[in-house]
């Protein structure tokens, strides 16, 4: 089991000496949330009438145009479009593999393309198969180990470590730089284990890089189900010189125009000052992303109706921001920031909600200890709704960019056991979205956007 | 907002004065648990092979029998079954029921007959009805305002309570003593509100109770879909003189034998001093009961396969209890407390887990304030794997006749947003059971157990 040292609240007996005020706005916030809330409808709406919305594709704008329109709805002071430009890949009409175990006798297994990736020749790719776990094996079987073959990229997500999000990121330069890697030894593919904790037959996309290696020396990456790398493992052992057959026609294509969709309620008090929620509006383009990130999406919207319907007027400017582009480039978020910073905005508060629709469970975040300290001290408000898991370290990847040392950067953590089941894949659909969990979050959020908005947190000079 | 007043501990800095050797036996718990966990397996046999298994059935004496030779196979120290005389209520061939808005006119509601409530006359009963929220509602009306008609108890469950179990304990009294209370006006039925947070189709069973009634004065009672609710409130209000038809032909039959099937670990140290972990082993029978209790189930036999598994020795007995009979009548829990106090069986600890087979959260416990002092010293053993709340309040049904002042009882408390989605409904399947979330709630009850052990908790006197 591996541990992770987090800093717990002390959340001490319930403090009775609390604010009834603040208690009670935000016990109207979470009745509002789970009794008419709008997040679950936005996002059957996202999910089941746009679905997946990758950059640069035709849902990727039609959820613009949704969000925008949407936003236009919540009689914000102020609703637009940030342009950004954005990559367009695109999967293509079809991806396909097989085992071939002696020839003519082949096994399908479930793949898809990394995205990012090349195609494949059209005849496809047929090649033997060395499998690793990391790039040191890899290393050290050199070109000679892998010349001409398929590398298989075999080193699953630890099913001991509670912290889902940890054994993802231990695995997943395998999928981001594996591709990468491998073409250094003269590899002619990648095959990479789909990034869940579960067996099951799908395979999870997420994107591949090809750092800067030459368009003439890259090789396709694609993932395999877990159960088709279980599979391919065991069938290497009985015969390490079988045939692995790959065939898919993907393609990266010129930069397109697309947009961060932003609306804001203007502070009373500080208008000049910026809190801002969000999520990403892209998704990946296999399921309809529900989890990741539409329910980060209708959250964040959430938190902005929530305060106009329940008449909560911020002190400072309360902004909602739907990050273009955070699969597979980030442009939506590093544009945000780069915007703020060129037009000297200074940013208060920034939270981001993009781990999944499940139960909350706490925030994580990002900011000076002497920052931390002032907001441990009004944790308690939220102890009652079940928010116990405070903790510093990451944010979110798309507010990551605004980091000036002097925002406090926030991310919302669901419960994380289930969050890889879906990650990327064909499941992650609205069905696997629980319409109180997901309200539960918008709720969360909300409450933590105004005890920061109440509760002044000084920067640290 | 409804609030709840709960201790929280004070997990302060992870504390890095732990025993490590403790921290290594709660790591390899879990490990074991998540890598090479057999409750998952159990559980699909539990479900899937045997099914539904409503005391008294063919189903519950095939989930005896498969609990006996499971635990057979654990290398116990002994195992056996303990002979409990059990009600058996069958819910029969059909249950029917429509909204006739005007002569000839009917539109179907998903209804099903409350456990324990008598059938209806062959051809069923049509009569007006009565929508109440209350028993007092139901008493202002009075005879005059109920004889002849049919009551409908339509308060829903309290979606803004985020403590689902508080929301359904504030509402099940409709289901409980509905048909009684109402038969005291003369009513000829009694229909419920299903308890379900969400709105669906399923109707929830769950048991009715007639209290004394004569029998010749009861009346049938049955759930309505929450869905049905709304639309029988809804057409209602449209006209107040619509008829509502219902027709079921469930019965009870004389009691009939049973068993507990118990299954123990000896003590090196302290062999007289009983821990029992448990669940209950009978279900309704309109899903397979995986969630209540198959879940609670398997984590619990888990418990001692992972003792057994990981050479862990308890000082004193180590015990499961797989309970009979808590869905209508709790005849198991009262049997094996009656005979532990019979037999003057010392109980030091007892843990249930019937709360479903979400992810573990914490634990409740019933004991005595200088019992739990002791106990809040150790609790952050369990702070790195996300077990937090700990309050004081209830224990479990079928653990809960053992209480004597001295042993400790606590409860499994896994996230609750989803469980009344399933519960008593015929969407409690194997399918709605996420396999890390039931492996990490065997694993915190597991290490649970083990730190009762190794921390000597002292009773009162």
């Amino acid at each position: 089991m591996k541990k992770t040292i987090i800093l717990f609240l002390c959340l001490g007996q319930f403090v009775l000496s609390q604010d009834p005020g603040i208690e009670q706005t935000i016990s109207r916030i979470y009745t509002a949330s789970l009794e008419q809330g709008a997040s679950y409808q936005w996002l059957d709406h996202l999910s089941n009438q746009i679905g997946g919305r990758l950059s640069g594709s035709l849902n990727a704008e039609r959820a613009v145009e949704w969000g925008k329109e949407t936003l236009e709805g919540l009689d914000l002071d102020r609703v637009w479009l940030q342009k950004v430009m954005v990559p367009k890949w695109v999967r293509g009409t079809f991806e396909y593999a097989n085992i071939e175990t002696s020839p003519g006798n082949t096994i399908n297994v479930p793949v898809c393309a990394l995205g990012g990736s090349i195609a494949t020749p059209a005849s496809g790719i047929r090649a033997t198969v060395v499998e690793v776990q990391s790039f040191k094996e890899l290393e050290e079987l050199g070109e000679a180990g892998v010349k001409g073959k398929i590398v298989f990229f075999n080193r699953p997500m630890a099913a001991d470590n509670i912290h889902t999000f940890e054994a993802y990121s231990a695995a997943v330069n395998q999928r981001t730089q594996g591709a990468a890697q491998a073409s250094k030894y003269g590899a002619v593919a990648a095959i990479v284990r789909s990034l869940n904790l579960r067996l099951d037959d799908f395979p999870h996309t997420g994107s591949t890089r090809y750092d800067g290696i030459p368009l003439s020396q890259r090789i396709p990456a694609a993932a395999i189900s877990t159960n088709g790398a279980e599979l391919l493992s065991s069938m290497l052992k009985l015969n390490p010189n079988l045939k692995f057959f790959l065939k898919q026609n993907c393609k990266n294509y010129p930069d397109v125009l697309s947009y961060n969709v932003i609306g804001e309620i203007k502070g009373t008090k500080f208008p000049e000052q910026i809190m801002v929620v969000g999520g990403h509006l892209d998704s990946w383009d296999l399921g309809d992303g529900s989890h990741d990130d539409g329910a980060g999406i209708v959250q964040s919207m959430e938190v902005l109706r929530l305060f106009k319907k329940l008449k909560i007027q911020p002190k400072r400017t309360l902004r909602v921001v739907l990050y273009m582009n955070e699969e597979n480039g980030m442009r939506g978020g590093k544009k945000y920031a780069s915007e703020a910073f060129r037009m000297q905005t200074p940013h208060y508060f920034a939270l981001e909600s993009d781990a999944g629709g499940f139960t909350p469970r706490g925030f994580s975040f990002d900011c000076t200890t002497a920052q931390y300290e002032q907001m441990r001290l009004w944790f308690d408000y939220l102890a009652p709704y079940q928010i116990h898991e405070f903790s510093r370290g990451g944010s979110g990847a798309d507010i990551g960019p605004l980091k000036d040392g002097r925002v406090v950067l926030a991310g919302l953590r669901p419960d994380s056991q289930r969050y890889f089941d879906y990650h990327h894949a064909a499941n992650d659909t609205f069905d696997a979205i629980n319409k109180r969990e997901l309200e539960l979050g918008a709720a969360a959020m909300a409450s933590l956007v105004y005890l920061m908005d109440q509760f002044d947190v000084s920067s640290p000079d």
